[in-house]
């Protein structure tokens, strides 16, 4: 018996979990469903039907867990809620400042349905709010850090290709190494954004644009550069292909706290990770949300979840003796 | 309503956990016992009672889980099972290969009695286990590699401390840096157990012990030392009390792993802990632990529970609705 996967939106993520689910051979992709003509979408997985998306509820049947790979801005505010009719289903709903309101709509539809809604999996949120949970749960006394990169950011990027005369942009999150060894030396720090992180700015521009304009216009965008030192170099399409194709990303979760009789004792914990591909890595999380999701329906569970509400040996493909035996 | 918990055991882990109840507002230590007579133990928290060890059942009433702080190699085997008959307990057994059988006799007395009995808590067993399995579910294609240190092993100090001549002893685990970066880089390394770890060894020997003899014994020694590069350094009592009485630890959990339809994209998990005190902080996990099993009693769970059946949440004095607010 293998968890039948369905999946919602054939982009990088959808791609990523097709790719996830060949390495769990306890999951087989059943489904593939999709905003294009299905004629036009072609997969890796041999004989998996690839369905309209508007036809998922008659699909209901052949899919254990949907895994929904749209965007956070408006495909999952809607999608979310409106498949957790027919699917268990698991999203990576990345809107910080909106998962109250998110998880509120898809708990009420999961909830009238019977099905089990997970949200917000990947890394953050995701693998990086569990280990915010877990070092605050054991050192209550103390502060935790996040730092992001290096890696990607999309819409940076994109932000700069907006502006006037760019042909192509690519922009990095870099963490500043001082203030990470200021984190780690449990200092306890007070960091403005500036000292966190920086960023560096990859720009194709065409012929006979005015760089100098072009630089001022990043660094003085409001919201996304402007509270930041950002560098700007200008490249070629050629090296932008050849250098910076990739979506690497990752980051660090650090808690620094203090135990002890008077607090003379000191603790960190931190979290890293140097991740190739951003989406891929993000899929991968899926992929193993989702095996909880099956099994937290077999046990009669309904409603909206998150990555806190799930026993880690659910997302394991091993048994709990076997848990036990070699991994405690 | 306050978690009660009690102690069993004052030593440096029961020391631990008492410090680290302070820090939870929602817990309250209700019963100390000991072992000593009583009379003998002087503890921090003003009002709360020292009963005999021998008269805990008498105290069930008083506590709602009881934090077992012996050691693993005699005391818990027989301290866990028994006390549970009749509290909810938490304990830290750490001898890794026999985990399976202290299971099976633990949760044989928890079911019998209807109580909740978490073993193996800390963080190795513990928070290292949890890191192992959630990068293992997240990428199944890969290797996990565990560090220690840099720290102090007890067990290495004391059989060094049991060879002629010697008066005390301290000895270092150090995680190698080149293994580390090799682990790291991703190129999924074999590493033997010399290429990992080396060993520091402080000294103090009597006045005219023969040092080389001291210093043979200890890197031939078997098990202990024989397959590491070790280093011996004598120095004297005064330098010892002054740089050496601290219990400090950690280590690293690492997973290199590949992703994507021809695994061409490498990831790296690394999860670290720099701990100045490796009692305080295993207490520390101790009574967030007992947090949990509070909670899962009050589910009406019973039986016997590691790390992995907790789900996260259960973990943390906040809310489900505050945790997914300010820290998905």
């Amino acid at each position: 018996m293998t968890i039948r996967i369905g999946i919602m939106g054939y982009g990088n993520l959808g791609r990523g979990v097709e790719c996830a689910i060949r390495q769990n051979p306890d999951m087989e992709l059943t489904a593939v469903f999709s905003r294009r003509n299905p004629e036009d979408v072609s997969i890796l997985t041999e004989g998996t039907p690839v369905y309209r998306a508007d036809d998922a509820a008659a699909h209901a049947d052949e899919v254990d867990v949907l895994i929904i790979c749209g965007g956070s801005a408006t495909d999952l505010p809607e999608q979310t809620p409106k498949y957790a009719e027919f699917f268990n289903v698991v999203d990576s709903f990345d809107t910080h400042a909106n998962i109250p309101q998110h998880f509120a709509a898809v708990d009420e539809a999961a909830k009238a349905s019977g099905k089990v809604a997970l949200i917000s999996a990947g890394w953050d949120p995701g693998m990086f709010s569990l280990n915010r949970l877990y070092a605050e749960a054991i050192l209550p006394e103390g502060e935790t850090y996040t730092f992001w990169g290096t890696g990607v950011s999309q819409g940076h990027s994109d932000a700069v290709r907006r502006i006037d005369g760019v042909v192509d942009a690519r922009q990095y999150t870099i963490p500043v190494e001082e203030a990470l060894d200021a984190v780690r030396s449990g200092s306890a720090p007070e960091l403005t954004t500036r000292q966190k992180h920086t960023r560096l700015v990859y720009v194709v521009a065409e012929e006979g644009a005015d760089q100098s304009r072009i630089t001022e216009e990043i660094v003085t965008m409001k919201n996304y550069f402007d509270e930041y030192d950002t560098t700007v170099k200008f490249i070629d399409a050629e090296e932008m292909a050849r250098d910076h194709s990739g979506m690497p990303h990752g980051g660090f979760v650090i808690r620094s706290g203090r135990t002890g009789k008077d607090r003379e004792n000191h603790h960190v914990v931190e979290y890293k990770l140097q991740l190739d591909s951003n989406p891929e890595f993000t899929s991968s999380v899926l992929a193993a949300v989702a095996r909880a999701v099956y099994r937290m329906s077999e046990m009669g569970m309904n409603g909206a979840r998150t990555v806190f509400d799930i026993a880690p040996a659910w997302l394991s493909i091993k048994s709990p003796e076997e848990l036990r035996k070699t991994m405690l």
